[in-house]
């Protein structure tokens, strides 16, 4: 394909999504449940039919979500950070991420891509290869969407998922006297995202710390796999994606469940590569790791007697206990009791220039 | 809710959200099908989760797809004809009409709602009253999506629906010799859009007239009891709705399913109000009825012999056949042979004014 081309949409769809989107009819067994469950796609996206159409048999729940990604009116993108590709990429890592958190096996997403009209037919592929390239590292197919026109660039998307009846993992579940766990350290995008907007680059940082940051905050990961372990155990008792930053996270499940969560500060990871950035930009590394930072690693709520067994199955980290008290509070090393650090979620509407979905 | 208000994206979930969107959770029995198919929503958008959940019982097939609305570029809500409540509701007519259209029933939708600064909590209410109140009239719960900010309001659905296993009701199983039939005449949504286009109120055209044409531009009725009797019928080849027109609909019927399709003059049918505008404008009353109209009726094809039963079913038009020889023609009145008037579906990226999906 050449650049600089500008087709319509029938041509878009006819030319690029059926051939980036073809051969993914085909079947998917869930992980987890009894034989029975399957989940068998009928219609996808090159069908270009109404509706992409999947086929159930056994118990199964569905689940289902959905995530906006800012796009361009993301500030790091305007600032060259990131390519089409990428944002492609983020749509659904984004998407599939709620999917994980809800211990469920993705099955597909939609994907809506209205482009302004200076993108090329060029540029439109990147999106889209970004979007079914992070499909198929997720074992997710694109069974469709809505392309078209648009004023600039905007993505949205919806994804489902399923697991056996009963299996979804909700954010209401937390007793007191559970641990609190997290599947792997949280910091990095929002200490790439703080280092970029910092402006100035600096030699002085070690090189190999920024670029973990980086990579991590450039091509997220959905815990997929996690997710599918923690609702196969059958004893996670809440579980929640930390893509708001983990101190929303914590504070969504403690108000969902009507509980309390003391934090212990020792317990908490921080990478290197967070502690890097933190001394360089002089912050407290503990507001990056709780932050606005967009990991979709999985904070997830179990019974203490079940941590050990889970563990045997499962990386992760305790950071905490589920108190009957309400609130959330962070234990410092020194044993005092503060509030978390770290901006807390309130997307307000003149909010535009972050990633947050 | 006094005006005035510009409430963060937490406050808005809180006190809108879980308010328009409580007291949905329950059970659907798709009316189609051996009873032992149940679909029970287990959380909806009240309970805020990652995702909603839903849980299957026997043998289905599961729905989905997305459309997006055009929201503030759509140039007759910003000429005023259309309020935030107009666009709420459509968005949800626009998405659950795809499910119809599929011979799906409708269980439920995941809505994108981003605002732009200058819209309050009033304005922002008014959307999603036009959303839940559509999603009643339509039997579709709204269960999530996500919502915040942007710099102008952006409207993007999901919808989910679920119909029998093999019952879904695809674009590509017209055949040589079906019937084609029109679930009710078409035009009356482009006839509006004409004459509120057209710029000039004109006392001289009948106000009934006029009426009838703006009440179903404003508020189209997706099909969902008509879609499921065809499914149910069992005889039904193929099926679409004519969202993009249905000039559009006919040919991508005929292009899925590697047919042609003879459409008789005499027999499509056209409102004495889409005859009464196209007279006042002096447009040929066929160009509207064919054009881009955007009337969320259905055509579908179905062998001629079940014509008869069908229609002990339902109401319909028959407008045409099915030919082997590929290509759609207008059969004119005196037996000339055209191709379909009305303006073929062609978004291209700088055609942002109108209100097509």
């Amino acid at each position: 394909m050449s650049d600089g081309v500008f087709s319509d949409e029938p041509t878009r769809l006819a030319d690029t999504i059926v051939r980036i989107f073809a051969d993914q009819v085909g079947s998917f067994t869930p992980v987890t449940g009894p034989g029975r469950n399957r989940v068998e796609l009928v219609a996808g996206a090159d069908a270009q039919d109404d509706c992409a159409v999947f086929r159930f048999s056994g118990d199964h729940e569905l689940v289902v979500g959905s995530d906006y990604v800012r796009g361009p009116k993301f500030r790091l993108y305007e600032m060259g950070h990131l390519d089409e590709y990428d944002l492609g990429h983020y749509l659904v890592a984004a998407n599939v991420s709620d999917i994980a958190a809800m211990g469920a096996k993705p099955i597909g997403l939609l994907s809506v891509v209205r482009y302004p009209p200076e993108m090329t037919d060029l540029v439109f592929t990147r999106v889209m290869e970004g979007i079914r390239d992070a499909c198929a590292l997720f074992g997710c197919p694109n069974v469709g969407g809505d392309i078209g026109g648009a004023e600039r660039l905007i993505l949205t998307a919806s994804a489902f998922g399923v697991c056996p009846a009963g299996g979804s993992l909700l954010r209401s579940g937390a007793k007191p006297g559970d641990v609190v766990c997290l599947t792997a350290p949280t910091g990095l995008a929002g200490a790439a995202m703080a280092y970029l907007r910092a402006g100035v680059p600096d030699a002085s940082i070690d090189q190999d710390h920024l670029k973990t940051a980086l990579t991590n905050w450039k091509r997220p990961v959905a815990r997929v796999g996690e997710g599918l372990v923690l609702s196969g155990s059958g004893v996670v008792t809440s579980c929640q994606d930390t893509s708001d930053g983990l101190k929303a996270t914590l504070e969504s499940i403690a108000r969902a469940s009507g509980i309390g969560i003391e934090v212990h500060e020792e317990a908490v990871p921080v990478p290197a590569a967070v502690n890097a950035i933190a001394s360089h930009l002089d912050l407290d590394p503990l507001v990056l790791v709780m932050g606005d930072s967009v990991d979709f690693e999985l904070v997830f709520t179990a019974p203490a007697e079940v941590e050990e067994s889970l563990a045997e199955r499962l990386d992760f980290h305790r950071i905490g206990v589920v108190t009957e008290q309400e609130g959330v509070v962070l234990v410092r090393a020194d044993g005092r009791r503060t509030g978390l650090p770290g901006k807390a979620w309130r997307h307000t509407p003149d909010e535009t220039g972050d990633r947050r979905t």
